[in-house]
């Protein structure tokens, strides 16, 4: 019980957001030098920054990082999906290496990339990128029984965290990207999905890196059944995640618990972190508050756990990549917000009535 | 005529992008490190901009402005905005002073900021970041004769284009983004696009800065009388430009008119760019091919004259500032479609079948 009365003690570190901050910035943004809500949603993002840093303006958050939490899943043996296990350990290699579609994306918004193997089914080699908390070399197959203890959840929670709080305390990151690899990881997704909304299997499973029919209909039925089978209990976030997640879906919770912890943004990506966000707001509904969803996923559990979350996403360009690819190319909209906040003139200081 | 006939000639130099180019950079799409199609319409756009340079990959545009063209207007004189003339000049000195939304926008992006007035009522002092080129000082009221003469619908066309031409040619920009500044400009920029689709003027007319029910009433009237006393021909876009546009409108046509014959990317910003692409469109019906949809603004002219240019807008945060601040937002997310192109491996090369 100790790792889980860990994560739970961080949990209740989280404050809510500063409500007087976020006024403060809505204030502002009626005096800036524009007709009062002419930059639209960027008006409510920059006094939601306000809040989550306790601050108006906001500071402009100039040392982004997104996080690619790793791990496998003993559930890809039900044919879940169309690729084989070992590509998450090719991606990691990418990762590191920097030649994938995240390396690109975050060097185009000057992101650091991190990533956290909390669960490769193989022995990766080290790499100053690639930190290593290997909880276990995959999951368990989720519709057979829990996909992993209670205690291997909240030590990948812990992982995650820990990551975060490092970028955080010594890295000086002021934003926090999550991102996702784990071939097959789109099956966890849609069953903590559904735990935490009580939507259908057929609702929240989607075609993941773009399986057929056939292999939607099996999906679905995986489950379909592992809902029944663990009928979770969205009251106990630890012991669903157990049952239905992913190791890397655990390390997210973990990250975003941090953010929130230390009030740093954090911008979410596709529906792996989405469903990671809905398990952090079981364990600590404010931790919501310092969350940004960087866009909408086609993966339909996506759409499910933001309107859940009450998060609008600022992107929809129908990608399904994952990497933490959709939350990156958010990263210069949440710096706009900021900034706008902080270097616009008044309509008074400019003399406009 | 001599004015048009230059325009007319530079419309005759646009060609087609280089569908060769577009299919090469779809075909690499296919094969990259990700499921095919998991970037979503940030392949199409890489794409599209691998057509217009003529090359695939595309090369990052590193080096973005935006071009703020500046006009005041005759027709404010019936009451379709609520902020007063002067503050188009006001707004400009804003803008080289640094204190508006677009330049903050523009430090986030790294783009640089170029100003042209070719028709603010009042004089404005120099300053390096303003180009001078007034064509009047203001257009005419609309509503009641033509806005313009034809010469000087060329000569703001002509304007807009050798700023263009020279931040191209001499500054190295490798991507344009369009801007405007005017008050009482989204007249106009209504009058242009029902005249180029055919709408109603009570569907392309909208509250601009935020105008009462009244007022809004009023505008729809006067865009109507407008399109009645004009009868525009779509087929004589310098004529429908003179009759019922602006001068930052037809410097604007030529902003998108000279990336277009440079093969320069244009970013276009919301509903007064839009309508500008719409008679550059039928100045030279290729050019669209080099213009990129922003944002779309909450302005209802946009989202239908965006359809009849069949583009889809990248954003849609519900803002309707102008300036150039909605394309401004959108330029990371050119440079992440170019840089997928160029910086990811190959499946092949990561050794995934």
């Amino acid at each position: 019980m100790a790792l889980e009365d860990r994560v739970r003690e961080l949990a209740a570190e989280v404050e809510p957001a500063d409500a007087t901050a976020a006024e403060t910035a809505r204030n502002l943004h009626q005096r800036l030098l524009k007709p009062p809500g002419s930059l639209g949603r960027l008006e409510d993002l920059g006094a939601r920054l306000a809040g989550m840093v306790g601050e108006s303006p906001p500071p402009v958050p100039e040392n982004p990082a997104v996080v690619i939490c790793a791990g496998d899943h003993g559930v890809l043996s039900r044919g879940v999906s169309s690729w084989p296990i070992e590509v998450t350990a090719a991606m990691v290699e990418t990762f590191c290496a920097g030649g994938a579609a995240v390396n690109a994306l975050a060097r185009t918004v000057g992101a650091r990339v991190s990533v956290l193997d909390v669960g490769v089914a193989s022995e990766l080699e080290r790499h100053p990128l690639l930190r290593t908390a290997k909880v276990k070399p995959g999951t368990d197959d989720l519709s057979k029984g829990p996909a992993m203890s209670r205690e291997g959840a909240a030590r990948a929670v812990l992982a995650g965290a820990g990551v975060a709080e490092e970028l955080v305390e010594s890295g000086g990151v002021d934003l926090l990207v999550t991102g996702d690899m784990g071939i097959g990881n789109t099956t966890p997704a849609a069953c903590l999905v559904a735990a935490f909304t009580g939507r259908l299997a057929k609702e929240v499973t989607g075609r993941g890196t773009g399986i057929d029919d056939a292999a939607l209909e099996r999906k679905t039925v995986v489950v379909e059944r592992a809902l029944e089978l663990h009928d979770p209990d969205p009251g106990d976030p630890i012991g669903t995640l157990a049952a239905l997640g992913g190791l890397e879906h655990a390390a997210l919770v973990g990250v975003i618990l941090m953010g929130a912890v230390y009030r740093v943004p954090v911008l979410l990506d596709g529906v792996v972190s989405n469903s990671a966000a809905l398990v952090e707001r079981a364990l600590a509904p404010h931790s919501t508050d310092y969350t940004v969803a960087g866009h909408l996923s086609v993966e339909p559990g996506a759409r499910i756990a933001l309107e859940k979350l009450d998060l609008q996403p600022l992107l929809d360009l129908e990608m399904r990549l994952g990497e933490g690819t959709g939350g990156l190319l958010a990263v210069p909209l949440v710096q706009s917000a900021a900034r706008v906040l902080g270097e616009m003139k008044t309509r008074e200081e400019a003399g406009i009535a």
